[in-house]
């Protein structure tokens, strides 16, 4: 799928102002003086601005045009240079005590990568659940047996068609979550003690997965901005037996970062010739904050690739539904389904259908992405003011994390243990890699932006200050 | 916890009738006669036949008294001679063509031990999720962090107090159905091709955690009416480096045995003794005909027995809500639970809590309890009439399957085939065993009566009748 015009122009606008051709506070061309020069549509121009506006990228001043902001005087999170060894995961009791913390009362939760309730379509879920409740009760109550309900599998594959990605709906098992959809594809595909490539750093969800089923992790080196280093896996593939690849594409988790449509493609081939299953995860691919679609690797080998994603960071959590679409391992992934959790919750499937085949989720994901890109800017500028000099911030164009690389000298764990005291929670770096790297990073969720939050991250910017103080 | 007293009466009864101190026509003692010689109160002996006759062992005829019925000319299946040895576990496509098979249109369900409908609490459970969806819209569709919602955990830990064992809520793992928590169970206390000793037949569902597992099988000898035998286990244990033993004490799936409760405690105290984890499935236990409550074997050695039971037989099988109660592997269970799907639903706990709570589910199960006596006993009777010569039938006197031991020239498989043509679903005994045993034996799911399952019994019977025929 090609990306929409207004996008390339973005694209090209952002890479002069990443290459220094536009700085901090300049004045970039006008809308019309671009549209003659690039010999585009003056409205194409508008929208690529309004775009990188939503980025934090620029910023526009009444009678006056655009501008690079301040956002950008920051540097991004260097390219991540993990060991090329594989290593076994051990997640040990940080995980879990950072997910118990930020859930206690009167601890802002800035740690776990919870959306926001609010931009959430609670009443029209709740809705249609009540309407089911009512006119199907013996149907919603019984099992639906996986591969799962017909309706959820066919709405899902006709969503996803909006990635260029044509999912058979026989390939669609319904989960009990994105999580329970990341780990059938693992054991689809991995015997114990096999070394599955992953982005550095990563979601530790992932790494609690690789834990749990014993099998070991192969660091990635990423780029904070387009994710994981093809370069570096192509090597990393001739060291090592790697018995899978898996990735986050759109707006990985921790980093922020958006493979490129093409990188996409080429991923997918790589991974393809090698018969190297390639293991997908496009849980925020629904978040872009421009509104465009990001494609999927899916798309380039449909058959080689296990396309997994869930309803929790658009939906709702607590109704526990994902799916993987596990191409020729579709079948191996239905019977682990089935010997692992019978069948997913059939409410929730038909409900989720609903609302995917009604419009009412485009709706909803239309109205929520663009106020997903306001929090995350408006939160990452405020860690550029807040925090210490040296300290770098990711610019993700979806989703609503922010990946914050401090000075070296501050301790993540200690700069964790000081901001629960504060009453503030978040996730501290060495959550995201199985060696406990990125020491000195931290991930915040940036899903709304509020004065409790502005202070919150004054205060964090205030402690990794004095953390670095006492350190040099 | 003891038995109430005409329990006793009817276990002393039954065990005079299987030792043909009274044989199928004969009548049996008085009320009056029985109250005076065995010195217990009248009433106590009028519940005890009543009991027997939910059971299907006695039936009374007006006037005349209580008589042994038709259901006792036919044996119980003989006890289990599995080979000693562990085996692999690879299960095969069957499992998944009997559940899909069952779940065709114009096919009657007598495969899949699914509860009937009618006899769930679907009204009262509907409105209490249209409740808790008005009136708590965020907290429903919020994620319950593991170990789960406080007022599911604290319910659960209550109502299982009707065992005679106190679980203590924090060892409470709420699960996406009761077969992830007997997966959760196993993986926190066994590696990788380590053997787990399950009764001979078990359920099928085991059999397919285990395969998932890569965990090898320890088939033990079990009888129909009192389920494993210990001495055997004991002798096995002896043999083989055994990682955990895993059963189901209340109305064992597929065979109906129940554990006399001294054996749940040497069970529960010969684990305990070698520091093998105990698992204990009490997924049945709700559902004894006569209205008693059986106990568990964690009651005997409550940190060394992992109990898992779930919702799916006595509320609903689509809300996929059951828990593991881990003992002193309850810190593993939660941290595998947070990595395999991370919560259970939450809507499902909180409407679950409040029928636990409020005596809705106790009102239900009393009511229905002695409906699936009555359905089971009638099919026991129906198969008695009309199979081959030499069937044995299954007592249960909980639960609602029914196990089937046909002449040893039936080939169950094939008349699985023969039935499914006939628009009969029915499990064969091969699901039921990793070697494939039991190619003889058939599970019928007796959870309602009515013509249709009176015409299918009878068409079962005359297939079988030919295939015992042609094969001699």
């Amino acid at each position: 799928m090609d990306l929409p015009l207004y996008r390339r122009v973005a694209d090209r606008l952002a890479e002069a102002i990443r290459a220094g051709t536009y700085r901090h506070g300049d004045r970039l061309p006008s809308v019309r003086g671009l549209a003659r020069d690039w010999d585009v549509a003056v409205n194409t121009v508008i929208e690529a601005y309004r775009s990188l506006e939503l980025d934090g990228v620029v910023a526009s001043r009444p009678q006056a045009g655009f501008f690079v902001t301040a956002g950008n005087a920051v540097d991004e999170p260097a390219p991540s240079q993990p060991p090329g060894e594989p290593t076994a995961v051990t997640t040990g009791e940080l995980a879990l005590r950072v997910l118990t913390d930020g859930r206690k009362p009167g601890i802002l939760p800035l740690g776990a990568a919870l959306p926001d309730p609010d931009k959430l379509p609670l009443a029209e879920l709740s809705r249609t659940m009540r309407r089911l409740l009512t006119e199907d009760e013996a149907g919603v109550h019984g099992y639906a047996m996986p591969p799962g309900d017909a309706g959820f599998r066919s709405a899902v594959a006709k969503h996803w068609l909006a990635t260029g990605c044509k999912l058979r709906p026989d390939e669609v098992v319904a989960t009990s979550g994105g999580l329970e959809a990341l780990g059938l594809a693992l054991r689809a595909t991995c015997a114990p003690g096999a070394v599955v490539a992953v982005e550095s750093p990563t979601y530790y969800g992932v790494l609690q997965v690789l834990d749990g089923l014993g099998l070991r992790a192969l660091e990635v080196p990423c780029s904070a901005a387009t994710g994981m280093d093809l370069g570096a896996l192509r090597f990393l593939l001739g060291e090592h037996a790697v018995a899978a690849v898996l990735v986050i594409p759109n707006f990985t988790n921790p980093a922020g970062g958006r493979m490129p449509e093409e990188a996409k493609r080429e991923l997918a081939l790589l991974c393809a010739e090698r018969k190297i299953p390639l293991i997908e995860d496009d849980i925020y691919g629904d978040l872009a904050h421009d509104g465009s679609r990001p494609g999927i690797c899916k798309t380039h080998a449909p058959d080689d690739v296990l396309l997994c994603s869930s309803f929790s960071k658009t939906i709702a959590p607590g109704i526990r539904l994902g799916f993987c679409a596990g191409g020729r391992w579709s079948q191996q992934v239905l019977r682990l389904k089935a010997s692992t959790s019978i069948a997913a919750p059939t409410l929730a499937q038909r409900a989720v259908a609903h609302l995917l085949a009604s419009g009412a989720f485009d709706r909803h994901t239309r109205r929520v992405r663009p106020l997903y890109g306001r929090s995350t800017q408006a939160m990452a500028q405020a860690v550029a003011s807040a925090f210490p000099v040296g300290t770098r911030v990711s610019r993700p164009t979806g989703g609503y994390v922010l990946w914050i690389e401090m000075p070296a000298a501050v301790d993540a764990v200690r700069l964790y243990e000081l901001a629960l005291r504060a009453g503030i929670g978040i996730a501290p770096g060495p959550l995201f890699s199985p060696r406990g790297r990125y020491a000195n990073c931290i991930r915040l969720t940036a899903a709304s932006w509020d004065p409790p939050r502005q202070e919150a991250v004054a205060t964090l910017g205030k402690l990794a200050t004095k953390l670095a103080r006492q350190a040099s």
